[in-house]
């Protein structure tokens, strides 16, 4: 990949689980990574300044408070201006960071992007988008928990903001679109769907129609809308029946001597299978829609997930992903 | 298993993408297990004929037309009176019958069964009841695709008639019920999951609040209440990212001559799992709400889910399932 110019993260150093050792780790492989990358590393000074100080391109950004992964997301934001979320959402508001990235509160992010860096114009929600990996290309999934209730018009604008999130992180040229349903006929599904279905048909390059739950993970559409509740409904299935699944099948595997001997030989093969289906190899969701970018991380957010997050933002910066956004509306 | 008392199964012989065949090896399966089981079988004289004359408690009912897995549902049930479908719910409501069972068409199964048995006095949507099997206690999701748009109060109906399901069916004691939402706590998720979180809270006996999309495969409830729209979309994915996951576990395993080795050694732990995990086991999906026994099979229902399901069909009409539902309303 080309650096094609320095681009500046705005990072909470607090936000996740596993928080501020795994973002710190992740910073640093994408320091590593990418020579153009700068990072302001925003939380309280005993963790952002002896990190800054020991790593060329990090500015420490001191913030005083912490918004906790269970908080009230709205209240939160309102409450505590000089939280590392609010600050590093500032930041971006006032030129001094191109994006925002934390692996914290998932609602607080949201609210304070939207409340700070607001909403592009003419964008009626922004939306969170996904990557799904599958067997084949990945697939971006969203809304998968903006917006519990949505409005077709809503479809339409995620279906080409996810469009322009798989064209320029992901490469993908001519992204194939789809609505998620529960038949393939216009026709079928609830109110939301079938209406959806009509302006997409209408308004969205690349519509290809209505898919089908089993489809999710079948890679048949490069970008799949949905309305936030459906969406984090589908994306939480995934991550527990996954994880169901693959323990059942180490479980399977280490039954009795001989399986535990046979186990040992494949554990490779699945760990590379595990490998390719998580999904800390796409780092974090973006929140589509706000004035900046804003990429939000899981809260059990890998070294490796972080790194792969700030990567994400660092490309989103540099296709200028909110720009094409709003010249799309 | 005692089996007390005379059931009489009204069995469409032609629904299904492998019927006769699994149907009628299914039939089979089913009166040599249950020998208080009569089944009236549904369909074209060719088929039902000999087969009824082969086959003790048995009895042929010819029905000239049948209706296609693809047709429109509404109309092909209006058009088709004398289809295998529509004369099977036939005779259910002229007491020819205690049950019907198809792995036809379902839209068509719900529609004839909804305009021919009609609904119990008192529901206002009949849904469809599935069993998710999980590492654990299998969960009953409901509902699964009748009812696209729901009103709060049909929620509060689906818990209902689900617990009934999981205690008569099940045998579960004091089921304990969900709801299907983006978060725990009362206040999150859409409007109507917040609605019917208040309804629920107060009027249904077991309400243990909130699930997310991870609980679904997790064991936590027995029975998880969502709208039609949300179920049919979690019942989708669930299909196919099993088979996606259970495929590519299969490919990491036979990648190489070591781990194909070690694979043919864990096929019959794997072989076991798939086993547990395969819908089969609980056959077919009941149509709860209407005014008689309506269990509908998958389209690809094998001899096994087809046995399944006549006797889930016979232990719901022994268990007085209907009346039990007409009296909770």
């Amino acid at each position: 990949m080309t650096h094609a110019g320095t681009v500046r993260v705005a990072v909470d150093a607090i936000g996740g689980d596993r928080a501020p050792g795994t973002v710190l780790g992740g910073v640093e492989s994408a320091l590593e990574a990418d020579p153009a990358l700068h990072v302001c590393l925003v939380g309280p000074a005993a963790v952002v300044e002896p990190y800054a100080a020991a790593h060329d391109r990090c500015e420490p950004v001191v913030a005083h408070e912490s918004i906790g992964m269970a908080e009230p997301a709205a209240q939160s934001v309102r409450a505590k201006k000089d939280s590392s979320i609010v600050v590093g959402c500032r930041l971006v508001r006032e030129g001094a960071a191109d994006a925002f990235f934390s692996a914290g509160n998932t609602g607080a992010c949201m609210a304070a992007a939207t409340l700070t860096m607001g909403r592009v114009d003419g964008i009626h929600r922004p939306a969170i988008a996904t990557i799904i990996p599958t067997v084949g290309a990945p697939v971006v999934l969203l809304d998968v928990g903006a917006n519990a209730d949505c409005k077709p018009e809503y479809l339409v604008q995620f279906a080409r903001m996810g469009a322009l999130y798989a064209e320029t992180v992901l490469g993908v040229s001519a992204p194939r679109i789809a609505l998620l349903n529960i038949g393939e006929e216009p026709s079928k599904g609830s109110q939301l769907a079938v209406e959806a279905h009509g302006l997409m048909a209408n308004q969205v390059a690349g519509f290809m129609g209505n898919v089908e739950g089993r489809d999710v993970t079948a890679g048949v559409a490069d970008v799949i809308v949905t309305d936030g509740f459906t969406g984090n409904v589908v994306l939480k299935v995934l991550e527990g029946v996954s994880a169901t699944l693959l323990g059942q099948v180490k479980e399977a595997l280490t039954a009795n001597v001989v399986t535990s001997l046979a186990a040992a030989l494949t554990r490779p093969s699945l760990a590379r299978l595990k490998d390719r289906l998580n999904p800390d190899t796409y780092g974090g969701a973006p929140l589509l829609g706000v004035n900046g970018v804003c990429i939000i991380g899981h809260g059990s957010s890998s070294d490796r997930a972080v790194a792969a997050a700030l990567d994400v933002a660092a490309t989103a910066v540099r296709a200028d992903l909110t720009g094409r956004i709003s010249q799309a509306v």
